[in-house]
């Protein structure tokens, strides 16, 4: 029986024996990362070395997670997202060059048919919130305008909700809007000030979340997608420094180059202009989109 | 903005930062756990660089693997299974002193009210299979005869097949018993010689062994708990050696100590004894309990 003693299972060689097994695998990128997550997983029990009833906790809670995804719902996304799984692929598969903007999440909101608006529209629909103006300028590395690029953006009202959380409630496409810059590579457009809101947290998520000492909230902030011809698309957020949740980000979006100045402004003539009745918030921000890049 | 640049999320600090946030976790012991899941995880996405939709790929077989748990069904068990972490959590939690007999996993079908019956009975109640009968000592590791030790066994039928999956086909209690040793420590029961048998392959882990190119087979085996006052409970199995299948277990848990010696049996007086018609099968395999370990 000296055939079957280095094929068995065991403690120590259980990586090898597993992964051994694999040889005849479909396709070889399948194969590599079988062998990667399960080292990893391998490395990770014998470090935690979990009990009975441990290993059976984490059994049932992705079976719990499981149970909660639906055609609404995607609670193993929201998973990847708390332990900063999602910012990291994000990180890898958006390597920038010096100088380009930085990418961020995507986040489960965004909707595909969004009016295209002319410059300066104010994408608020409703007149609830405070009043903001945004602009700036859409850039090559270079530093010159891109004209005929397109802004995608989308955002939640003051109270921290996306019109799709409120079908009839906020009208539709309410805070979303698509925008195409000219020679200049400029674009404006009004808005309201967004507001914190928390990640969906009455899943095995949020109740992970609890029982890590963490919050589910999400800083304040506005969605971007921006697509140029002859430039990489960049899925992006700008942030406001000064919300609470700056620093604690539920899901780990924030980067210090995302971060804005949200200025509040209290003068007459430009208020009269942008068609707001009093003070309102100013945002200034430039994105620098970066060509392709050879990977 | 200085404080925010050391909190932020990069790719170089992803670990720190998502731990870092677990500061005021319920208590230690999960914050620990996730402290190393999140270190394994990272590692693992750092090394596989996966694609955004690679990402969404194991997104979704998790998320499928979850619609697919229900009352009579564990596919996330059956992932664990396949990539040797049971296993793996079986033996961390069963390290035996030298001698002793060694564990395995417990599987998903021993039902916890089998008939305790008298030594020598047989447990095959539907009289279809080749006849088998197996004989052993319980013993300590000193080599002493443990009395008033409790077997409980269950096994497949000649077709791989436990009673529980044929209901109204298989009688109740088909191929299980409770044994209880005397002053001798010996037990002895006939059964029928069990096959081997795929673990359920239609769902999301079959999908994958198909994509890794393995096989969905257990090797043939009898399933066994030995219980016995001032020892440790031993969950175990003994397999046949020549099983098709021996060396390539779907779920990592045969050990060479538990190979047991199937002998084909051809002698008419005691095949009248034992009351079989004609050739058995003998197994003689001795058990060794544990005294309970400092952990």
């Amino acid at each position: 029986m000296d055939t079957h003693e280095k094929g068995f299972f065991t403690e120590e060689n259980s990586v090898e024996v597993v992964i051994g097994r694999n040889a005849n695998a479909r396709d070889e990128r399948l194969k590599e990362v079988i062998a990667v997550i399960t080292r990893k997983l391998h490395e990770a029990v014998k470090e935690i070395e979990p009990t009975q009833e441990e290993w059976f906790k984490a059994i049932m809670f992705l079976t719990d997670t499981g149970h909660l995804c639906n055609e609404w719902r995607q609670e193993f996304i929201l998973l990847s997202d708390v332990l900063g799984v999602s910012m990291l692929v994000d990180a890898i598969n958006n390597r920038k060059p010096s100088g380009a903007s930085e990418s961020t999440v995507l986040g489960p909101f965004h909707v595909a048919d969004a009016p295209e608006l002319p410059m300066g529209a104010n994408i608020c629909l409703d007149q609830k919130g405070e009043d903001m103006v945004i602009h700036g300028r859409i850039l090559d590395t270079e530093g010159r305008p891109i004209a005929n690029a397109v802004l995608d953006v989308w955002q939640a009202n003051d109270e921290g909700l996306y019109d799709v959380q409120q079908k009839g409630i906020q009208p539709d496409f309410n805070l979303r809007g698509v925008f195409r810059t000219g020679e200049d590579g400029r674009y404006w457009f009004r808005a309201v000030k967004p507001k914190f809101y928390p990640i969906p947290d009455d899943g095995t998520v949020g109740k992970l979340l609890g029982d890590l000492g963490r919050h589910p909230y999400r800083p304040a902030h506005l969605h971007f997608i921006l697509k140029a011809d002859g430039f990489e698309t960049l899925t992006t957020h700008i942030f406001d420094p000064h919300d609470p949740y700056i620093n604690s980000d539920a899901v780990f979006g924030v980067k210090e180059s995302l971060l804005a100045d949200f200025r509040r402004v209290d003068d007459q003539n430009r208020a009269r202009e942008l068609e707001f009745s009093g003070w309102f918030w100013e945002v200034e921000y430039d994105f620098v989109l970066a060509r392709p890049q050879p990977r």
